[in-house]
């Protein structure tokens, strides 16, 4: 029993780190979305630096699930349970490099007058956040409902990207002068449906670990 | 001595299935790339079907190494290198449906006069193939070279990127009457760029096996 309790302790550290990870990356969405609005460049450069911290934390995860398969030698559901961190690390990872995409394309419009509430972006960003947590608590709660929560609400943001496209293409049209920023606003409306997907796999990897076979939550 | 040749045996078959996995994946940027310069919409649909293949694959090589963890209890280099062909198999199935997002693009483009030759999309997708290549056997064959060699192919791809992008919205600006075919452009423009960072990512993995330490190439 010792050795099991020892085993649930190390699981419980990597959760730890694993919620830290999550928090990071959302406030990197957070911020770089309010950069972005607000068109400043200060905050934007902020967020760059700070990816860093998230860039190093995956490594950490990776080398503590390295070390915990080759001292634990786990079987079974908790060996796929770790493998599923692993996975879901790189996703988290990912995510808060769109926070730094986001930064930078707001760097690049500078303080050109913003054409921001045009679009639905800010709404596709929200739902982004709240898919984050419901997607990383299905995995350490290992709650399938909430993994298909996560599934709908990837194709809300899917629904409002396929409009966001729409309006910035057809204002694109009629305003050639502003091609500079309205690039930006599709790079970053396709930012944020990335995000959307990648946060749909943390989900896939709670249904798969939950139910045993892969689910496809995107389509 | 029998154990270890049995576990070398299954190294090679994990190596079997990685190599099979990054040749559909090249073969999904070029066909797809084909589509798009071509204008066939009958290529591009096939390449979205194909990708099923990969996914699969992906999946199949997930098992693989669940059930090879849980059976042979890799320590130390041998598990480092799996664990590395778990990430890698990720980043591979994303460069494949990049070659999906192209073939996508290439649809939404249609039958409109093709614009492809005002930019340098098709010399950033040969470099990508290229790199792909170099990129699994520096971690196939554990050669720190290659791996740097990608580093370098990145580096020329980020550059002729900032170059199509300069390109494509300068030639939008003056031409509002094309946007919907130059938006698609700049994305696949994005997807050749981010096609090459997973590549990168590939290379990556491959310095983290040989030097034990992770490395930084796409900086």
């Amino acid at each position: 029993m010792v050795v099991r309790e020892n085993f649930d302790n190390k699981l419980q550290e990597l959760q730890v780190k694993m919620n830290t990870m999550s928090d990071l990356a959302a406030s990197s969405l957070e911020k770089a979305f309010e950069a972005f609005k607000t068109k400043d460049v200060e905050i934007a450069l902020k967020v760059i630096e700070e990816d860093e911290v998230v860039d190093d934390l995956e490594i950490e995860i990776n080398h503590f699930i390295i070390w915990l398969i080759a001292k634990e030698q786990p079987v079974a559901r908790d060996l796929r349970k770790i493998i599923g961190a692993l996975k879901i690390s790189s996703e988290i990872e990912r995510i808060a490099d769109f926070g730094v995409n986001i930064a930078k394309s707001t760097i690049k419009i500078g303080k050109s007058n913003s054409l921001v509430n045009i679009t639905n972006l800010e709404k596709m960003k929200d739902i982004s956040i709240t898919m984050l947590q419901k997607g990383l608590q299905s995995f350490l709660n290992e709650d399938i409902a909430l993994a298909r929560e996560v599934g709908k609400l990837d194709d809300e943001v899917d629904h409002a990207s396929d409009e966001a496209y729409k309006t910035i293409t057809s204002y694109l049209q009629g305003h050639p002068e502003e091609t500079d920023q309205l690039v930006q606003l599709l790079l970053i409306n396709r930012y944020l449906e990335r995000t959307a997907d990648h946060i749909t796999n943390i989900a896939e990897s709670a249904a798969y670990l939950i139910k045993g076979q892969m689910y496809d939550l995107n389509s």
